[in-house]
């Protein structure tokens, strides 16, 4: 698992420090740095000597992947050990590692009905993305969302998908063109996972914003809305 | 704390059941129907005599919106709680359910810095947003994440914000319209505090299969990216 890890190569520009400089540097504790190396999520240090180990600044950078992975993704050491696999395996064609990325935070929803599923491609189609299988987390997790809307008794919130697609349109555009300036394979592959996984909290937030904003300009501060009829 | 579950009335078209038979519908169990009931998530059902208490249609709809929120929105007992209690509070404005509603699942973060506030803030008047105070928790969310793009050294990923941000106005725009179409106060709120918690998961399975779809686009299905020079 951990067979990419163990390739690194040592930048020219590191300097080269010891775990309790890591630690301080870092703010992840040394307890933290060794079961993190244990579990194949960050390379050992190299050994300099008796009870020496150096640890360099792509070490630094790679803790503090592995801290927002784990923090603000809510992603599990297992998920985390594939996903820093993806961006170290040199081969792994960017298609791929976006793959790993999408599979990081697969909501765990039981498995879509066969309604949703078709509601789900029809708008696809509509958007212009009918090359895309259902291999594709995101199908089954958008499917899903669509029967808890219909179990919730809510089928109307699923009216918002056509235009949510548009939205996630404009999204992935930013997010491409983020990662055609991303420069070397290795930083846009990093680029795609940590982008993909710390994107979507980004996106909630600012949806959270543009949210109130349109309330504030249709319901005022604070008096409850007219309504027409009860539902 | 389950103030305002004890005061349901019975829909007249309820089909009264006892709850053997509303854990099968639901399929929830009866233990767990009892555990939200006591933890002040489902109201009770009406006694009918020695050993026989009976649910409603409403006890059913109540039990799939509990078990959505948190399964698919991996909210916890507490805030499915206020959720529901935002829900079922006839006297609460419409802002104040979605301001329960947005804090459902604010990512923990540490507190952003100053310099990702300012750089939120900034983007927030731009696209129209500058009478949002910081007490909408998506002002933290995004700033916490571009503190952890630059922690993870790739500040490149918050260049995005300005595209998401219009991405998410699309989405409060059509958030807002089923609103409006909800009929009663109560599915109005109900419309919001299900819509946002289990919306965010459809916009981040809509953007999974945008990603996709670009990538193919710009990148083929298997090969590398040719890149001009490393980062």
């Amino acid at each position: 698992m951990s067979r990419s890890v163990d390739t690194w190569t040592i930048d020219s520009y590191s300097i080269n420090v010891r775990i309790s400089e890591l630690s301080r540097q870092s703010g992840v504790s040394v307890a933290s740095i060794k079961y993190y190396t244990r579990e194949g999520l960050l390379p050992g240090g190299e050994r300099r000597g008796y009870n020496q180990t150096d640890y360099t600044d792509a070490h630094l950078s790679r803790l503090r992947l592995i801290r927002a992975l784990l923090e603000a993704g809510g992603l599990t050491i297992a998920t985390v050990r594939n996903v820093v696999g993806a961006i170290d395996d040199p081969a792994l064609p960017l298609i791929d590692a976006m793959a790993a990325a999408h599979h990081a935070i697969p909501a765990e929803l039981t498995p879509a009905s066969t309604g949703a599923m078709t509601q789900v491609r029809a708008v696809m189609e509509e958007v212009g993305w009918g090359a895309i299988g259902d291999h594709n987390p995101g199908v089954g997790m958008a499917a899903g969302i669509l029967d808890l809307y219909a179990a919730a008794d809510r089928p109307d919130l699923g009216r918002v998908m056509i235009e949510y697609a548009r939205a996630a349109e404009l999204v992935a555009e930013a997010d491409l063109r983020v990662l055609a300036a991303a420069g070397s394979r290795e930083r846009q592959v990093e680029a795609v996972v940590v982008g993909t996984v710390l994107g979507d909290v980004l996106l909630a937030g600012l949806r959270r914003i543009a949210q109130e904003n349109k309330a504030l300009q249709h319901y005022g501060e604070s008096s409850p809305p007219e309504v027409g009829s009860a539902s």
